[in-house]
């Protein structure tokens, strides 16, 4: 009986894996530009870390996590997001006092949740994200939304909503954690069980409830945008005025919070609006998480950042039919005739690959034949020949694919032949 | 209290990590010209896989693996290499059907081994690897060992030592597990435990075990090149008459045996010889695994391949001091005097971007002086300078700071004057 891939996860295949490669070197390069710097954090953390970090409330933590011990009984977690190993590695490195303020820093790489498996979800999948970490200037909220624009749009994703919010500052979280109570205490014995705990832990929560949230509560619920102090609207407006100078179409939707407890004052989200992209329009969150260091054990430094999914990115570019720039066809493919010229051709192959060119040849002693068909296959733009007899005379022939036009070169200078007229 | 790393794992921070980056954009340079395609499979896999494919009896499945049972009550295992799932990956989708063959695969991302933590090894480390599966023709076993040597190369290392060996053909395995039993048994109660159960099970696992290394017995245990029959001494013959024609410089060492089960016919390490280096020199390992298709379910399928860590790569890097070339300084900092001044570089720092150029501005509402600090630190190419006074008279300064040359530029056609002057 043959093993199959675990439930839930799924193998990127080449075929598809180049859509991936296309996306990171994009990201890549876009970090580059506005400098943010990549960071690597393992791929499990220590359990405490995200129940202080995600919040002990939020469904990642309640029934999401692969947590599990290792060898020496500790508890560790398979991350279920980037953030807060982020911010892990921020604190446990001191980067609070490098010169370069705020720091910059980005992210790629599998994440893991425990979810039902459906279209598009999977259980391991991957995020980009970035973090700027100490600096509130709003106009770094700004820069990382752009970040996060700028991608879709050269990737050429067109139908683009943004979403923002302010959850407020402490003061103002604290004023709407009461309206929420008030609002939810009668009634709250019609709410799951999960809700009746939130209620006096984390009433903000209950909002982002999967099971309650056709309840009709939910639908008059007290708006965090009616509790934010004069502070928390003043840098609120400063954002939308830097959206509003580089350009960014944006909308206010004061019922955006984010299913993670570190986040206050902006709060976004940019969705697809593309046809047929389903019900999961999605694509990036984020927003700032002033406090989350000194929840993790270090100074004051706060930070805003998103992360996105690279499946909804890949769905949300079929969706809207984007053509992307995929490498298509070798340079050159070695057709050989006879033993000694098979040989020869181990040989000749590894130095058209030296010389910086796509090359291939045959492994399974195909005839002729079979052997031009697979130069067809891998869309050869040349084709070279060689024989047993053409080796003995020290030459070799060259088959253009695109003119057909055919040319008898010197073996001794073929790569040097070549290379001349392939750079024409 | 601060929530630290795991035992045994690292984050790689920004001024480290751009080491990586360009280990692997050579890789897949390297690949895209040996026409390898990048496979993902998942970070876990059922534990079953690696119980049949690495072999129930080695160090990884015995000591080594992080397996644990996920919500559903499944084993899963964090992969703890990447042939196995390449392999399953391969009979699942089928890949044996594929009209190119062999299939020609190459994987990138971390693996898990519970170990003691020691200088240079960690408990998740990076592997780069390719496979090739479906021929069984000599020249592919050259082809894989010329493009690890040629990564190597290409990124500068120079004392290298190849080693190769043949474990030959089922039957050649067979004669040699016969003589090692008749070689270990009268002794094996001097020998641990694992090594005891290992005698019948899988005799040839004794000889790489780390706790029995210095037993006299293990000096002149039978080794495998003598019992290796006529076809298997056809095969070795060829793969090493191939590499001498890729002007591949090896050694035959019969004592190499891999510590995986699946290995058959070549197996070969890569190995640092640079001073300094330390006591694991072993930068890369691999070989051929006929019959591991099978093994996991699928048809017949002949394969080879690698496995290389980065970490080691980049520890070999710094022992032969090699310089990378990496990426230093920005193309321009915006400095600003002034609030409009301030708020107006928002949109200018990002049209520079769009524009191509990595640029930054200041996050902390710092001093002119400060901000100028700040560009020398991020070695800024130019630095331009706006006042609240330039930006009402629509004007702009630019610094050369390599020549130390300043003009004043119109606002509104800052970025085409800033290009020009750039690529100049």
């Amino acid at each position: 009986m043959s093993i199959r891939l675990p439930r839930g996860t799924q193998d990127i295949l080449p075929g598809d894996v180049e859509k991936w490669q296309l996306i990171e070197k994009k990201a890549r390069e876009i970090c580059e530009k506005f400098q943010y710097h990549e960071i690597r954090t393992p791929i499990f953390e220590q359990t405490d870390l995200f129940l202080r970090s995600v919040g002990d409330t939020t469904d990642i933590v309640q029934k999401e996590m692969y947590t599990f011990d290792d060898r020496g009984g500790r508890s560790l977690t398979l991350r279920p997001e980037g953030t807060a190993s982020t911010v892990r590695s921020f604190v446990e490195h001191k980067m609070f006092g490098y010169a370069n303020q705020p720091v910059k820093l980005y992210y790629m790489g599998p994440m893991f949740r425990y979810e039902r498996p459906q279209a598009g979800r999977y259980r391991q999948f991957v995020q980009f994200g970035v973090e700027a970490i100490g600096s509130d200037d709003p106009a770094i909220d700004a820069e990382v939304i752009a970040l996060a624009m700028s991608l879709y749009k050269e990737m050429g994703l067109k139908k683009l909503k943004l979403v923002v919010n302010s959850l407020g500052d402490k003061d103002s979280r604290q004023a709407h954690r009461e309206a929420l109570i008030n609002h939810f205490q009668p009634r709250i014995g019609e709410f799951c069980s999960d809700c009746q705990n939130r209620l006096e832990k984390n009433p903000m929560r209950i909002l982002d409830c999967k099971q309650d949230r056709d309840h009709e509560l939910m639908k008059f619920a007290p708006s965090i945008i009616d509790y934010l102090n004069e502070e928390s609207k003043v840098y609120f407006n400063k954002v939308q005025q830097y959206l509003t100078s580089l350009g960014i179409e944006f909308e206010v939707d004061s019922n955006l919070v984010r299913g993670l407890d570190y986040y206050n004052h902006t709060a976004f989200e940019i969705m697809s609006d593309a046809e047929g992209f389903g019900a999961i329009t999605t694509l990036c969150g984020g927003g700032r998480y002033n406090g989350l260091t000194e929840e993790i054990g270090g100074p004051e430094a706060p930070g805003i950042g998103f992360a996105l999914s690279i499946e909804r990115f890949i769905a949300a570019l079929d969706a809207e039919k984007v053509e992307l720039p995929l490498n298509n066809g070798i340079d050159c493919y070695i057709v050989s005739l006879g033993e000694d010229a098979k040989d020869y051709t181990v040989g000749l192959l590894n130095k058209l690959r030296q010389a910086g060119f796509s090359a291939e040849r045959d492994y399974l002693d195909r005839k002729i034949k079979a052997q031009f068909k697979a130069a067809d296959r891998l869309q050869a733009k040349f084709v070279a020949i060689l024989g047993d007899d053409e080796l003995k005379a020290n030459k070799i022939n060259l088959k253009s694919m695109d003119s057909g036009e055919q040319k008898e070169m010197e073996l001794a200078s073929f790569i040097e032949e070549f290379t001349a007229l392939y750079r024409n």
